[in-house]
């Protein structure tokens, strides 16, 4: 019984992340779904992005959680608009929940919409959310066997930060290793090692960015000159 | 349709942890269900577990991944009986999957089995896999506001583990606000400060560990002469 249904359950998502995709697509929206395990650091990313890039980008983000509206206000800080989904319990986001959030947002007003995900390494990656890649974030404290013990992010991410190395004198994490297990999963994965804590390696991270816009820009283009 | 499913899940699972139980208490095993984020430690709390208490109790242990058998080497490379449960892509252990794991094992030569999950602060709450408590490993570099955020573990285990306090000097973490915060959602928590890396504090683990075989012991031998 079980599996036909979660199956069932996958491919209504995936519809509705295809009509996601196309509003996306039309209002020139930059969507990326950002995936770690809890407490890797991904809403202290934000809150660095958030801020380094608000002359350049128009930036909104939505906040999934299981309880608490705290990332929400700490994104919010920033300037940048917010919306909080809290999945009662639930594990992961999926797409039905990112169409609800975006009544609160005017698409055309935004550049890149961040979707930070419920702390979990592993169901956030089955659901797509319309978003054009999913970022991994990976913290040097989890360990570098990670990207072999959990593959799926890895191999379907478009980016993997690998944060907190700052505190890479303080535990025993070789970065070759994560590196090597998260290519072998992803010949083109991007990988950028950074510390949301002191900002190191963030640039390249921007660089990133600025190129995906730069990218969804010119399809929009191309399609309306279609 | 999803959640009646879903419900029927849990329910059957329940009806196995049932049998489970009755399996531990025949066998006076004491069966403990280790959850935390992905690189929290559990591997590296066995290991030194394993190796610290190998005169006392005789110890066993089924790990949960997703994939490789990484954790069960290392953890049989203590002499520890160990057998992997692969869940091929699943975010949780059952208890369908603990009690196929346990044709490995003589139950009546074990007094602890140490159930290590996959790493997930989600799912594998929601799954009783017949275990005596679930102790829930939180380490420092993960952020003093996840009890907050994932409230169910932290209600419904027995113990909260913080791990890496060698660590607390290099991050901002607040180890009064994140003790606040779990035993407002439970006030039977025990609580103990460690570190798997330098070995300190896990004494007053070890001895909650000969409480709580002893406390199986004593209702074993009440029921024998019952």
């Amino acid at each position: 019984m079980e599996i036909p249904v979660i199956r069932n359950v996958l491919e209504a998502n995936t519809r509705l992340a295809g009509n996601l995709k196309r509003r996306f697509a039309e209002h020139g929206v930059l969507a990326l779904n950002l995936i770690s395990s809890p407490g890797a650091g991904k809403t202290t990313l934000l809150e660095r992005t958030l801020k380094d890039l608000a002359g350049e980008f128009r930036m909104a983000v939505i906040e999934g959680d299981l309880q608490t509206d705290n990332d929400a206000r700490r994104v919010a800080a920033t300037g940048a608009q917010a919306v909080q989904i809290n999945t009662d319990g639930g594990c992961h986001l999926d797409s039905g929940m990112v169409e609800d959030a975006l009544a609160s947002f005017q698409l055309d007003q935004i550049d890149i919409l961040f979707i930070e995900n419920v702390g979990n390494l592993v169901c956030p990656v089955e659901f797509d959310c319309g978003e054009d890649a999913k970022i991994a974030l990976l913290s040097v404290t989890e360990g570098d066997d990670k990207p072999e013990k959990y593959p799926l992010l890895f191999h379907r991410a478009a980016v993997m930060l690998l944060n907190k190395i700052d505190l890479l004198p303080y535990v025993d994490f070789n970065t070759a290793t994560a590196a090597a297990h998260a290519r072998r999963l992803n010949k083109d994965l991007d990988l950028f090692e950074i510390s949301c804590r002191t900002g190191e390696g963030l640039e390249p991270w921007y660089a990133w960015l600025r190129q995906a816009v730069q990218r969804k820009r010119n399809v929009n283009a191309a399609h309306g000159q279609a």
